[in-house]
């Protein structure tokens, strides 16, 4: 559960194993040796739209939210990611860079999550069939995963440099578990050679 | 059109008119004092989704886009104002002040433009009718006001503290457009007086 089991969690990390949003928490904790306590949360039993966890943990009633040990409390899967990483750890230190990578933590959460994650939690998780789905969910993902490709065709990372950056983190368990929102990563070579540097870098075992 | 219209632009901003996504950006460059160039794209003709646009500015074909005077370019609203915001005027000195802005930041696009400001289009722009919109616009935007009014009933601004913060800046046009998005400001008097003291501190006398 923590990089050091016998290390006083700093904090709780509120969360749904299969979330995308929340795992990319996991991977910079367990990246950066953060020792955490996980707190399964029922998001599809309402779990999340009512106290105590509306009250005491995130009124904007999502996951995932993190209370550190002093009480404080964040959420927001990237503003965490940025939170966490004090030292910088996966953060360009060239001001332009770190603005690209921003760029696309903020990209991720507009045009990449609602489109490629929604779809796979419409199949997955609520048992929807492909026809009852918006084909804008489709078509939106296609265009996110197009775009990552053609950058990742010609680069390691997608903020260009040698090393792997917190847009590279956020983007890296929703785009892995594609195939499950129904889009085909092999017609986006670029992605899959990237998914592998990624799963090296930094990746879990499994998305719990 | 500039802070001081005798500077060279720093940069190109291709932005539409009456978006607040774009004007956030001319908020803070103003409120900077920063030397910038409109240019203002034709968004529902079409423009963002063709060359030379697609090419040259943006290819995730969204507004706002900045092109820097050496030719770098840089999209995502607020990765923008965060990268605009070199001297960090509107951000906190506190570590997890800033978080907490980054979070609000985050939760913007995700939760508070996906509502409003894409309900306030489809009236405003598209010219739909009420009837033609899908229920959860209203129902996401309504709670996305309740919650900012919880914050704004205790506090001056979002994130505690004395002064604005770049999380102030990116909330401001949407919500102070919502109306248009058939949304009753008079029900959140937290969040009213927060516009005002916003428009104060750094407002545009128009949306354009």
């Amino acid at each position: 559960m923590t990089a050091d089991q016998n290390a006083a969690p700093m904090f709780k990390l509120y969360g749904m194993t299969g979330s995308g949003n929340c795992e990319k928490v996991r991977i910079i904790a367990d990246a950066l040796g953060l020792a955490y306590e996980w707190i399964e949360v029922d998001v599809f039993g309402g779990e999340t739209r009512r106290p105590p966890f509306l009250s005491d943990v995130n009124p904007g009633g999502q996951v995932p939210a993190v209370v550190f040990a002093d009480g404080r409390r964040l959420t927001q899967s990237n503003a965490i990611l940025l939170h966490l990483d004090t030292e910088g750890r996966f953060v360009p230190d060239d001001p332009f860079r770190r603005a690209e990578m921003l760029s696309w933590m903020f990209w991720e959460q507009y045009s990449h999550e609602p489109t490629i994650a929604v779809r796979r939690a419409r199949l997955k998780f609520l048992s929807m069939k492909e026809d009852e789905l918006d084909p804008k969910l489709k078509a939106g993902g296609e265009a996110a995963l197009a775009r990552m490709n053609e950058v990742l065709s010609r680069q390691d990372w997608l903020v260009e440099g040698a090393a792997p950056t917190l847009a590279d983190i956020a983007l890296h368990p929703y785009t892995r578990d594609a195939e499950d929102g129904g889009f085909a990563l092999a017609d986006y070579p670029g992605v899959q050679a990237w998914l592998a540097r990624g799963a090296s870098a930094f990746g879990r075992a499994s998305s719990g």
